[in-house]
C-alpha cells in the first residue's frame, strides 16, 4: 500500500463539494473538529450532522476510530474521517463523559482552546498556572480510554505539564515553530523539543495566522522551516494539520473566539481590521493541493521516505498505537 | 460452545453483588434496561454509571454490542450485558439521536412505556392510535442501524403496526400471553401470532403482575404456559425476560411509573395498598435460579433443544440478526 495522505486537522465548512475535493486530492484521512464551545448536548447534534454525511455519501467518507481504518480508506477509495473537540466544554465538568466520547468516536481533545479551562491553561492568558487538578484526572482518562491529549491551543506550561502527565504521547496537531513566527499559538522549542522526545506528534498548520509572512508565505519558506524542524525533532514525529477552515463564513470564525464566554468581540489572532478567516497562502487552497507541499519537501532535499512520513505515514503510525484502550 | 444462557430484560438495582450472582447461575448475557423518563443527557449518566461498573468488575461482567459478545462472555466465563431503553425519552425528539443511541450500545427500544408517546401509544392509554409520524419514522431508523423495536408496554394497535411497519423483525422482550392472565400489559394470541408469524420474539416474564396468580403462581403453571405458547408460535420465537427487579427500593417503582409526567401517584399495575414492588415467585429470586425454569420447561416433556432455545439460543439467533446494519 503507498503511504497515506492524512491532514490532521480541518474545521472547514464541510459539504459534498468538499468530500469530492479530498477524493480528488487523494486525502487517505482528516481529523475533522467536531466542537468548540459545544455543551455535551450541542456536540452530539455536530456527531448527528456528521452521521447524516457519512449516509448520504458512503462513496466519499467515513467514520473511521482507529488507525487501520486509513487502510480500509486507501481499499476502498474513500476519506476515513476521524472526530476530535478542540476544547474540553462537550465534556462539561463530567469525567465519565471522556469515555462516552470515546465511544462516540471522539480521538483528540485539546485540553485548552485559548482561555483557562477546567483542565488547563490556554495560550491567550496572562498567567498559565498548569494542569489542574480535573485536568490531570482527565489526562489520565484519557490515556486509559484511548483520546489524544491536543495542545495546540494551550500555554508553555500547561502543554510541559501535559506532556510530562501524560503515560501515552500526545499531539499538537496544529501549530507551527515560534522560532520560524512568533505568534502567540507557534510552539518554543522547548515544547517542541519535549513533545517530540516523548514520543509526541506535531502537525504543522498552513492557517496564515500561523505562518511567516501570513498568506503571503511561500511554500518554500514552509518547506524549509519542515526541513529544520526534522533537523531538530526528528521527521518521524512531523506531520500535517492544516487548520482547513474553507468555506466557512466570518461568523464561525467568532464562535471560535467567542463562543459564549464574553459579551464583546475578541479578535483572537486576528485585528479589527482583519477581523474574518484570513486568506489562504495559494499554494494552499483546498485538499487538493497537499501535492505542493509534498513537492515542497522533496525541493528541500528531505529523503522521499521521510516526506512520506511527513504526509501521512507518522499520523498513521500515531493512531495504530493511541486510540486503544492503554 | 453449550447453549447460552440469556435472560433479555432486567432492572434490578445492580451491583457487584448481582454480577456475582448472574456468574454463579451462569447467566451468559443479560439485557438491562438504561432509562425509562431520562432525557439524553440524563441517560448519558447511567451510561457513564456501567462505564464505571465494566472498568471495576471487567472480570465478572463486558459492554456488549453483538451476538459474537454471547460466544465471547462464554469463552471468558463473564456475563455479557446489553442495552435497551423502556422508553423513547432519550430519543428526545431528534431522530438523529437513534443511531448516536445504537452508537453508545443501545440494542432495544420500547416505542412506549404504558403511556402515549411520540412515537406510539402505550397499554395504559384509553386511544391508541398506532404509530405516529414520528413512529414510522423512528421504525424505519432502528431498522437501518440495527436498534430493536420492543412494544411490550405498547398498546395492541400500536404493536400490530410496529410489527407491520417494521421490516426487521421486532420483540416483545418482557410479557406474557393473555390468554394464560389478563393483565393489560400480557399479549392478545392476535399479536403474539403476528409478531412470531414476522419472526419476531417473545420474552416471558417473571414479574408477579405478569403471572397467572401473581407471586403465587407456581414453576408448573409457568412452564406449561410456556409449552402451550410452543406450541402456538413455534418454540424458536421464544426466550426469556425475567424483568428482575432485585433489589430496587419502592421509589424506583414509582419513578417508572411516574417519572416527571404526572404531578400525581399511578400505581400501574399495583394499588393503593400494594404499591411498591411485588413479592417474586418463589421459584425465581435472582440470577441462581433459572435452572429451576430449565427443569420447569423439561417436566413438561419440551425436546431438550426447544428448551437450549427458550434459555437463550433464539435471543442469541436474534441477537446475530438484529443487532447489525441493515
Amino acid at each position: 500500500m503507498r503511504a497515506p495522505l492524512i491532514d490532521n486537522l480541518q474545521y472547514a465548512n464541510f459539504s459534498p463539494c468538499i468530500f469530492e475535493q479530498m477524493r480528488a486530492g487523494g486525502v487517505d484521512a482528516v481529523h475533522v473538529t467536531i466542537a468548540y464551545h459545544e455543551t455535551f448536548r450541542e456536540m452530539v447534534l455536530n456527531l448527528e450532522r456528521w452521521n447524516r454525511w457519512f449516509e448520504d455519501h458512503a462513496n466519499l467518507i467515513f467514520k473511521a476510530t482507529t488507525g487501520a481504518d486509513v487502510v480500509r480508506a486507501q481499499e476502498t477509495g474513500r476519506t476515513a474521517i476521524f472526530f476530535g473537540f478542540q476544547n474540553p466544554s462537550p465534556i462539561e465538568d463530567d469525567i465519565g463523559l471522556v469515555e462516552i466520547c470515546h465511544q462516540l468516536g471522539i480521538r483528540f481533545m485539546q485540553l485548552t482552546y485559548n482561555n483557562q479551562s477546567l483542565l488547563a491553561t490556554g495560550c491567550y492568558e496572562a498567567e498559565d498556572t498548569g494542569l489542574t487538578r480535573m485536568g490531570k484526572q482527565v489526562v489520565a482518562e484519557m490515556n486509559r480510554v484511548g483520546m489524544v491529549v491536543d495542545m495546540s491551543h494551550s500555554a508553555e506550561r500547561s502543554t510541559l505539564e501535559a506532556i510530562e502527565h501524560s503515560t501515552r504521547p500526545i499531539a499538537i496537531t496544529h501549530a507551527n515553530p515560534h522560532w520560524w513566527h512568533a505568534a502567540l499559538r507557534n510552539k518554543s522549542d522547548r515544547v517542541l523539543s519535549a513533545l517530540t522526545g516523548a514520543g509526541g506528534m506535531l502537525g504543522f498548520s498552513m492557517y496564515p495566522h500561523h505562518l511567516a509572512g501570513g498568506g503571503a508565505c511561500t511554500l518554500e519558506g514552509f518547506s524549509a522551516m519542515i526541513a529544520e524542524a526534522a533537523d531538530r525533532y526528528g521527521a518521524q514525529h512531523l506531520g500535517l494539520g492544516s487548520d482547513l477552515c474553507q468555506d466557512q463564513p466570518n461568523s464561525v470564525v467568532e464562535w471560535m473566539r467567542v463562543g459564549r464566554w464574553s459579551k464583546v468581540i475578541d479578535y483572537g489572532e486576528g485585528s479589527e481590521s482583519h477581523a474574518g478567516f484570513p486568506p489562504m497562502p495559494d499554494w494552499f487552497a483546498d485538499n487538493r493541493d497537499f501535492g505542493n507541499i509534498r513537492n515542497g519537501l522533496l525541493a528541500q532535499g528531505m529523503p522521499a521516505q521521510d516526506v512520506d512520513g511527513i504526509m501521512g505515514g507518522n499520523w498513521q503510525r500515531f493512531y495504530d498505537t493511541s486510540f486503544g484502550a492503554a
